[in-house]
């Protein structure tokens, strides 16, 4: 299918494809490839088993050295979604929760509409033999799932890339007299706001006694996740909502505050 | 992504996948794969450089065995094609002449039409690095082309089987737009459930001596009532949420709950 016009402009830019540990450099190369075929260029990789740079992920890219020169490490999960609006997990099949679950023509248009509008977006790719974990899918907006073959469902995280990316491109093809697509009426908050409201929370429920054992800790804390994330708070309502519960957690009932002091407060994060 | 359920039943059928002269038996063996994994099984191999059956095929295959199994070997492209009412060319990029050339969503929906009126179809794949000759494309009745980066066009024969067979596989569904799972919808609470919540807030607030004046009470209160109406919170969710203010309102940062007080007196409200 070898068909690349070197005159041509390189498309690229888009939706941040954030590989989750993945293992083998060749799947890596290939996700880069994927991206390229289909113009993506926003890699990032968090924590790869057999480190970063990977002289086997360059030579299964077959030149799509743009996607793997640029593509970004983190050491957590948190750290990569950190300055990204709205992010998609893609899993196999649709997990317990309450995330939206949506098909991938449908997440293709949601996020060029978002992209469009300005917001920076991301899809999220598990573990080649596990997936993503339930509490990083769990940092996710919504899900997207493939209509694949029940009673045979092995798609590889580069065949996963390849059709989101291609549904990406696609989404920019449609005819410009369609409908335009409408912005979100509220832009959600990069997630490093997001994941402050979890830190402060969960610290001060810690600090409470709150979860009794650390079983029920992880529970607990997924679900206050998947509550806090669903609606897609933007920043202004992060803030409000830290402001609730710094003033909560500085001040006893009956103590009357400083002037000033509990609305100032609220801006101030530990993180 | 793994995924499979072994109780259901296989989806098999479709068009035929019909591979020219194909090099690598890795290649025919994740061309297996992408064709099971979207309900896809009739293989057809013109003339494989490395002989058939081929053991490369059958481990990269990753046990989409009924595909491999059944495959069927031609020694020219007109044999392959014998039986066939209707055959799509994929190519990197229309080529010269009168063909019909259509993008990968109106093709899957064309050939599920004309399978579902009885007809035989097929879609060729050219070989690894030179793809299909003029003559093999010309003995299509169109084209297929997929809507790739001009400048970086580098599909390889299992991707663009992939991304025919997930087409295949849509076309199939009712609504292009759906996926095999339905989108959980969340229930909003009733508002009698998140006005509680909002009683419970706002008293702590005030007893706390947030809102300084009865001024800035009625606009703080109205922002805090936009946020938290704005998601449309399940009763769960709110369920969720009264708990947490209740642990913030009941217990110091120092002191440890007795068991069982922080998570069961979320349930009981004041109103």
């Amino acid at each position: 299918m070898a068909g690349t016009d070197r005159n041509r402009e390189l498309i690229t830019g888009g939706p941040a494809i954030v590989l989750v540990e993945p293992q083998l450099g060749e799947n890596i190369g290939m996700v880069a490839r994927a991206m390229a075929n289909f113009g993506l260029s926003n890699l990032r990789i968090v924590n790869p088993r057999d480190g970063w740079p990977n002289d086997k992920a360059v030579s299964a890219a077959s030149r799509a050295d743009h996607v793997i020169e640029g593509a970004v490490v983190f050491e957590t999960l948190e750290q990569a979604l950190e300055d990204l609006n709205f992010v998609y997990a893609t899993t196999a099949r649709p997990r317990d929760g309450h995330k939206p679950v949506v098909g991938p023509v449908e997440a293709g248009e949601a996020l060029r509409g978002r992209e469009n509008a300005g917001e920076k977006t991301g899809l999220l790719f598990g573990r080649e033999r596990i997936g993503l974990r339930n509490w990083e899918v769990g940092l996710a907006d919504a899900i997207v799932t493939f209509p694949v073959n029940p009673a045979y469902a092995s798609l590889n995280i580069a065949q996963a890339v390849l059709l989101m990316s291609y549904e990406w491109m696609k989404s920019g093809l449609a005819d410009p007299h369609q409908t335009a697509f409408a912005r979100p009426e509220v832009t959600p908050a990069p997630k490093a706001d997001l994941h402050g409201l979890f830190g402060q929370i969960e610290r001060g429920l810690d600090a409470r006694g709150y979860f009794r054992s650390e079983t029920k800790r992880m529970k607990t804390v997924d679900n206050l996740r998947a509550v806090l994330t669903r609606p897609g708070f933007s920043t202004a309502e992060i803030n409000l909502l830290r402001g609730l519960f710094a003033s909560f957690e500085k001040f006893d009932r009956t103590r009357q505050p400083d002037e000033g002091d509990a609305l100032r407060d609220h801006g101030e994060t530990e993180e």
